[in-house]
């Protein structure tokens, strides 16, 4: 079954994925001489870096998801599609997909990358990942059940278990994170449950590394680590993670920790699309591509972002798998595919590395510039001002200046609302198998 | 299992059901010597009258949704616990609850109503109710997702199929909701979805009644069904649906319409809790109460709004289930239970019918007051200042008017996001049974 996609007698470009990669490179092709053919799985774009506002309830999705339709509406060569895709069968130039067959003239693999749980991977069901809406959304049903279930239960162990809650991986997924629960723990939680004894709740931050936000600076990381003490947020570095059973967390060093909720922020890997040649895969579920983000072994399959691995010498891990990356390939590669249809030389990619920030908790942030670092007030006023420029569209804009007003001012989060109540799914399977509990 | 309650010495008072009736008489049981303990299957009130404006993409949950833990934050003798009751021991003076025993001095039933399917109970998985946030949020995804399937189909059956949409029932929500949907038709879908032909995308309202809006004046009814013709919806009057197997809508009369969404609005019965004695109950799943709200036969249980059913000479069917009868009987009864206490007299619910109203697209209205109708321009002002000033809290309020405006300033409904993709119950089921669609 083919696709119904709109006649065209220019070159088809088809693009996996409207993340940060592959929305900039169809914006950039607006109005070429391609027909540009988008897919992702959900028919939004979502600005991830604000995930776990949306997780600790400041922000609404409409604030930090955007209808990719909206984006391309009036734009002729653009088609948008809703899809996922199964396989791609390079000899015939076309994806299968769940809604059908595709082809293509140009395939760029825009597709990011998703949680790795290293070797967790079999027990990756009892952790909460923090890669998508539906997973915020979860992460807040999931926090605000068991604080329900806390104030009801006659068990005190039962409900430490039930109101801790533990990060691994203190990049700037798991310290944001902290610090926005850190706020919550200080300023909502109290109000809310009464009956609690809020004093007894912890949370815990796991890094195997020696510092959080390894990504950022030293200054940067040592600044962040005392901003995330000062919500009370217990910090182990140096820690591994080794087992989890029976909601008691265990440390390599033999550390426990009884608690439900584990949230996963230890890393991600690629995304990988099936049906490339093994010779073009790399490390982490990545794709290698040359110095023009073109697929190893392959003239008409392009990778850009999360899911492209450009090793060099100057980068022998590849690029940083962040969002800048990700654009600037997109550029490059939009302006590329003109030159590869007119037959003429390539530009190589150069990564222009403009600097990395994180934000913990209300006034605090820290902020590394190429040649300039800063923490603190002014730092979190930066934060704030490149995160709402980012977001899409002037409506999410507005949308998260207020939401961000309105937790300021009231220190609230309003959206404290379990919409979908979250079940891990070793429960949903203990109870098809009848189990009492 | 007891439930974990704070102590208390005052006589204990449960109430089952956080919607308009119970969340007033917990809001008027405030710093009472009652121990209030308010109980909800969910942790937030919903302001149900504006649930359409979710299901359409103009407001997000938080929204018309409010955590009912901030409510009552601060009150001393209020305590919330999200709990689903599963039967009442009245011998016992107790509610047995998925969280466990909660006793009780009175108890009071504001359980509310549930979407009734009349003799099509038995496919009800088929149709698209709209009572609750999540019921909201699945047909926003519904009627998108298959926008999206239709936009790649290939067969033009398939695509009116997919784009078609039958309302059954054109009471308050079935005319609001054919009008925002009306609205999309002629604003929102023809600039997301360029490719299909919106001309062959056809609204159906289906009405067993001789009129829209029957439960308000016949001149608002007119002016109503005149204002849905305008956003080009069909209505089918004296009309009563009787079959629906593979996407064909058969009504009595004959006449078949091909749908895969039909949004059921036709009709609700009491949400009844299990336990009372079966000559407690009355019609439509309600509960038989006196003139007081108590409920026939016992002295300590209480029924109000939509479950209660009071029947006298003047109301042979129980007073309409709307907000302000919930609002009215909970006002009352919060008094009665002083009066109970004192071993005073209790005073008789007489019900003040303040009026109705409906929306039906951008600047259009209908209002019946007591002494005064009107419809148009000033109706659709009056309206909205009446529902704005009804939603619980300010940020609601704000939040709202901030949804109103963007979307009357720009024509647009900002909030088409599939989160969280919804599945018939049929298609599941066949998945699982391993058929090839």
């Amino acid at each position: 079954m083919t696709v119904r996609l709109p006649n065209s007698k220019n070159p088809r470009v088809v693009i996996i994925g409207a993340g940060f990669g592959g929305m900039e490179l169809a914006k950039k092709l607006r109005n070429s001489p391609f027909q540009v053919i988008l897919l992702d799985k959900n028919n939004y774009h979502n600005f991830q870096p604000l995930l776990y506002q949306v997780a600790t309830g400041g922000l609404e999705p409409d604030s930090i998801a955007y209808p990719i339709r909206k984006v391309f509406r009036g734009v002729k060569n653009v088609s948008f599609r809703m899809a996922e895709v199964q396989h791609i069968d390079a000899a015939d130039k076309c994806l299968h997909t769940n809604i059908g067959k595709i082809s293509y003239d140009y395939l760029v693999i825009a597709s990011g990358s998703k949680t790795n749980y290293f070797n967790f991977e079999s027990i990756s069901d009892q952790f909460m990942p923090l890669k998508s809406v539906p997973d915020a959304l979860n992460l807040r049903s999931f926090i605000l059940q068991n604080f329900e279930e806390a104030i009801s239960s006659v068990d005190s162990d039962d409900r430490e278990e039930l109101i801790n809650i533990a990060i691994v991986g203190a990049g700037p997924t798991g310290v944001e994170l902290a610090g926005a629960l850190g706020e919550m723990k200080k300023y909502i939680f109290p109000k809310d449950y009464p009956e609690l004894d809020l004093s007894r709740m912890r949370i815990l931050l796991f890094e195997a590394a020696d510092r959080v936000l390894g990504v950022m600076s030293e200054e940067a990381s040592k600044k962040a680590e005392e901003y995330v003490r000062q919500f009370e947020v217990e910090i182990y570095l140096n820690t591994v993670v080794s087992e989890y059973a029976d909601s008691i967390l265990t440390t390599k060093d033999g550390q426990t920790f009884r608690t439900d909720t584990i949230i996963w922020t230890a890393g991600v890997q690629g995304n990988q699309p099936k049906g490339l040649d093994p010779k073009s895969l790399a490390k982490g579920n990545r794709i290698l591509v040359n110095s023009f983000n073109q697929v190893s072994g392959y003239a008409d399959i392009f990778a850009i972002g999360d899911i492209g691995a450009m090793i060099s010498e100057a980068t022998p891990k590849g690029h940083p798998m962040v969002a800048p990356v990700a654009m600037q390939q997109a550029d490059l590669l939009a302006k590329n595919l003109v030159l590869l249809e007119a037959k003429k030389p390539l530009k190589e990619f150069v990564y222009k590395d403009k600097g990395s920030m994180a934000t913990i908790g209300r006034n605090r942030a820290v902020v590394d510039l190429p040649n300039f670092k800063f923490q603190g007030f002014f730092a979190w006023w930066v934060w704030m001002f490149v995160h709402i420029i980012s977001l899409i569209g002037f409506r999410n804009k507005l949308a998260t200046l207020w939401g961000w007003a309105y937790n300021y001012l009231t220190y609230d989060r309003a959206m404290r609302l379990i919409i979908r109540p979250y079940k891990k799914q070793e429960f949903i399977k203990m109870e098809e198998e009848g189990n009492p509990n």
